[in-house]
């Protein structure tokens, strides 16, 4: 079976379906032993999936790290890589301390569930189709996504200590309570007794693999502290001038794009949470196909858009439309054709290219475009679900949509509030002109190369 | 079955034969279930072997934009990591929109398959011995790679927009036909209706993972790409001086290199494109041991030779070396003992050694040693596939070589031409001089390190 | 069973069980069929296991190279990438030509095996639980570990080939004749007639994935070899002034963290050595978790008590804890509950940054902190075995550690000794002010940026 030859593999299997054939008494027992058989290899298989795809989305941990120690400046570097290995930490122990808990234990179409640390027994045997010691690991590492995104966002003029604290709350707390409200099977998920969203939608809320319940979850979290914290010093003139603060490093944020979308296989793929048949198979194989493709799609509109508008091809939009197109196409992998996932990740794309601009003329200082990224191209994706997904509809989406993000916004508001007039978010002017890495950390990120903290201006 | 020891697995794996034994009657039965059992479970096995296969092979995409942006020179390494996600972007399209079904779609025998979009099944039970998604996603990262060895050598001196149009056809209609003349069925395979190429040579080409198929088709691209286009200004001065341009980060390209490395047991391994019996199972094993190995010898080999020819170690040949291994056991990562492996990826490493001067020569400048790494180790281990697999033979290897790479040559010439003489493959000089991140991007790759483009030549 | 909900997953098992309930006659039959059925499926699902872990343990060769060039200074950052791409390639034929078979082959009960190459069937069929050559290339990379954490110790001040020499012994000898004690089934392992240990002890060493067996004898190795060799000229001063030398790039080094932290799923979960029962399955799960938190605990404990001690957040002590708490677990990741993971991960993290001065102090030059990482967490996390593990207790641990320990700084001073007056260990000192890349590589890291070697002192 050399080579990328399938021949030899129909042969194959050609050779056990005629084994089957001849022998019909046989083959009926054995289809039962088969049923039965089968039950312990899918609970490995599903164990597997959750294994291997937590493992990838735990790298997309270092796919953010990367993008964003590549998108700020050198002064700030080490702040950056600091936040990330921190986060991802925090999450890990909230997530196990209570969220895990407050997501999935006795929500039963309520608003939350128990506050308890979540127990992963030594063996699980009959518990499910899947070990809970895997499961844990995979949805942690989503947990652990929604932090990741808020760091970019906020990066270069928020201190460290109060990022932590927030990164605390939000994947204990705030990312846990909304994705109990669908994930955890509470009021927004189907069997839950809210008839009134089917009376005025006529359906159930979608989301596959969280466009709105962990994009759009990290892309509202941070916009709301890109409010209260402000822009970077410098960054926005009083005369309107926007002054450009280009990125340390180019190929480190090309890398971190490709360690995300790497991760998103895993992400997307094993959301279909099982591949013990040949139906999950199938059904993982198609999202790896889509969410390639989107991703493909994204990338492909940011090259052409931005040489069109602005004569250049603009690196950070390309790898931002790869994002995107990866974000767009999470809510729904399954359903949409080849061309479609194409069509959704290449609006994803477009949505960068249009409104990274945006948010700089409303003053907004997102330093690696990850509100456009995850928030609007979350939401694009979210809304684009009833386009191929027969089950969903754009009012029960819009509902969705909007309660988690009204409860995100009201909930980062509220802690973005207290911690700045608490402990302060921003570091003193001085602090900020200087970097981060020499006032907060000590440490520089490239001690041999460059000045950019004298170079550039602040 | 705790830590390395296998004392307990054994005991497990006894007293199931045990069971076995003493069971006779039930056995039998047992045994026919499990053919029946084993054909769902094989289906999802191999299905699994293609999606990790895959996803370790579209990381390899990364391991080329590291080990391209770690080699070229920082004033282009902003457009290195953008052609390195955009070509990545474009064969995903293009192999979905003609190049799988061009390749694989009723070949039979001939020269090229149908002109149409892959179709994806939503669910495809019975389709084979793997789901057909899957089997895309495999074969698409594949013909990614044969574009991203083309970016590397071309590096420096290409514009961005015909590179990318060059990249379109190659993806879409060069490698995919060439492709469909072994792995898809035609006049290169067995079954075919080539009775004179066994006339001729007393068998059939053997390629396992694509020494010839793959690596060598980007080779050539990239060789006759890298004629029309000359050498970057400054390179062979007239008086046959060459100057050296180093790589703007060895770290980054020893990175590119580990994540090749990595990728490379997706690409040897997963082509088994098996892993459902124990047969099968033996064989991706073997094939692991043999692609590492073969990468092991390719080092050495360049470590011990740099030193005895130059005085001392050359980084850039040891991680060539590395490369020039893998690339060699592609052709048959299977049949070698442990040692022939070293010894054919040694060989590997010597070649790119001993030509990579030697391009320099014949100023042809291949700015990250692609050539020798993928077409001269790429036809060193087709034409080494004899010496350890039986159904081989040299002149059968040879004329699938030529044939391929005839057919590459021309194709490339053709379109590399029209690009030339209609939006022309160069850069103004003063473009070139300043650096392709500003002349074509916009954006540094690294702002605010290093002066690169004022304090080298060239 | 789309999104993150399991509730389809349960009723898909639930139909399951409930067939299995209603026809217990065929179920009798089907649970034997299940038993014999699960025997091919078995072996595939542990091979698979080996294939993963191998590859996610050879990522970590990587994570090495990426930490160590960040954190050396950028004048030797070629000389640590050759090293690591070299290391590895020589431990891949090492563990071939001679150490897996010290380590596996007919110890029985005693101290080494057999000194032969090993040999890697084809097929290998009911050879045990899974393939041979998965196992091979399991273990190979566990032994390239050793190498990679002697690497980073001595970087800066070492010439190139006797450090590759001692790579050989390392990889080729020292490790395997240890590894031979316990996992190899030697005198330290069970079943050997090593009464007087169980006399003593009342017990058995245990050491799960290797932080004794692995861990411990790369940091004995690398603390004789930093003893030996003497710091890097300039960093400490005879007055006793310790010279601060900061890596070149931090976010190099929290990329090879992020690898590291990756790899070790496949480091620790696969040390399960079997995945084919809902009772494996379970475990490894449960490892991935563990791992997981430890690494986390050893995170938010260096973020704390460098904050509480040094009033900054110290970035690399953060790495290293991370490390550490990886290091800890890797004993032990099994039994603890995940508040215990966090605990041992966290001590972990607390031993680093205590040491870290400490070996300051005692003028020991370690450029990365492998030692306080590898070695003293290492030791702690043999040590707190028995505090989760009722087969393990104290004495037996010590014993191991003491064995291990003496065995590695006996042979690895007698070897570098040997190549301390024979050939030498360190370059001039010309050439180390200089920097190594020019010295012994003659390709510079960075040629266009900084200029490491002239603007910071050593």
């Amino acid at each position: 079976m050399k080579g990328h030859t399938n021949r030899f593999g129909l042969v194959a299997f050609a050779a056990v379906a005629f084994t089957a054939m001849i022998q019909p008494a046989l083959a009926q027992d054995a289809a039962a032993a088969s049923t039965i058989a089968s039950a312990d290899a899918q609970y490995i298989f599903n164990t597997l999936l959750f294994l291997i795809g937590g493992f990838l989305v735990m790298w997309m941990a270092a796919g953010f790290c990367m993008l964003e120690c590549g998108l700020v400046r050198s002064k700030n570097a080490s702040m950056q890589a600091t936040k990330n290995v921190a986060l991802f930490s925090i999450a890990g122990i909230m997530y196990w301390a209570v969220g895990y808990n407050i997501m999935y234990d006795g929500v039963d179409g309520g608003f939350i569930g128990s506050v308890t640390p979540k127990i992963i027994p030594a063996i699980d045997k009959d518990a499910g189709t899947y070990t809970v010691a895997s499961d844990w690991f995979f949805q942690m590492v989503f947990c652990a996504t929604t932090a990741s995104i808020v760091s970019g966002t906020l990066a270069e003029r928020i201190k460290l200590w109060p990022f932590l604290i927030f990164v605390i709350i939000l994947t204990g707390f705030i990312y846990p309570i909304q994705g109990a409200w669908k994930w955890g099977g509470g009021w927004l998920a189907s069997g839950a007794d809210t008839s009134w969203i089917k009376d005025v939608s006529g359906g159930e809320f979608q989301d596959f693999a969280g466009s709105t319940i962990v994009h759009s979850v990290g892309g509202w979290a941070a916009l709301v502290g890109a409010l209260l914290l402000g822009a970077r010093t410098g960054k926005y003139s009083p005369g309107g001038t926007i002054t450009p603060m280009p990125g340390s490093s180019i190929p480190l944020a090309a890398l971190g794009t490709f360690i995300l979308w790497l991760g998103w296989f895993g992400f997307n793929g094993a959301s279909q949470l099982a591949i013990g048949t040949i139906s999950d198979a199938s059904a993982v194989s198609r999202i790896f196909v889509n969410t390639n493709l989107a991703a493909c799609g994204g990338v492909v509109v940011a090259l052409v858009t931005t040489q069109l508008l602005y004569g250049k091809v603009d690196t950070t939009m390309v790898l931002n439309g790869a994002l995107a197109g990866l974000v767009a196409i999470t809510a729904e992998p399954l359903t949409p054709t080849p061309l479609a996932a194409i069509v959704i990740g290449g609006v994803g794309g477009l949505i960068v290219v249009l409104t990274v601009p945006l948010l700089d003329k409303l003053r907004i200082d997102d330093v690696v475009g990850a509100v456009p990224v995850h928030l609007f191209a979350g939401i694009w994706g979210t809304m684009a679900v009833p386009l191929t997904n027969g089950d969903a509809n754009f009012m029960a989406q819009a509902i969705g949509i909007g309660a988690i993000g009204g409860f995100v916004i009201v909930a980062s508001l509220i802690v973005w509030t207290l911690l700045k007039f608490t402990i302060g978010l921003r570091p003193s002017l001085e602090d900020e002109l200087e970097g981060l890495d020499k006032a907060e950390i000590g440490i520089e990120a490239y001690p041999e190369f460059g000045t950019g903290s004298q170079r550039l201006a602040g």
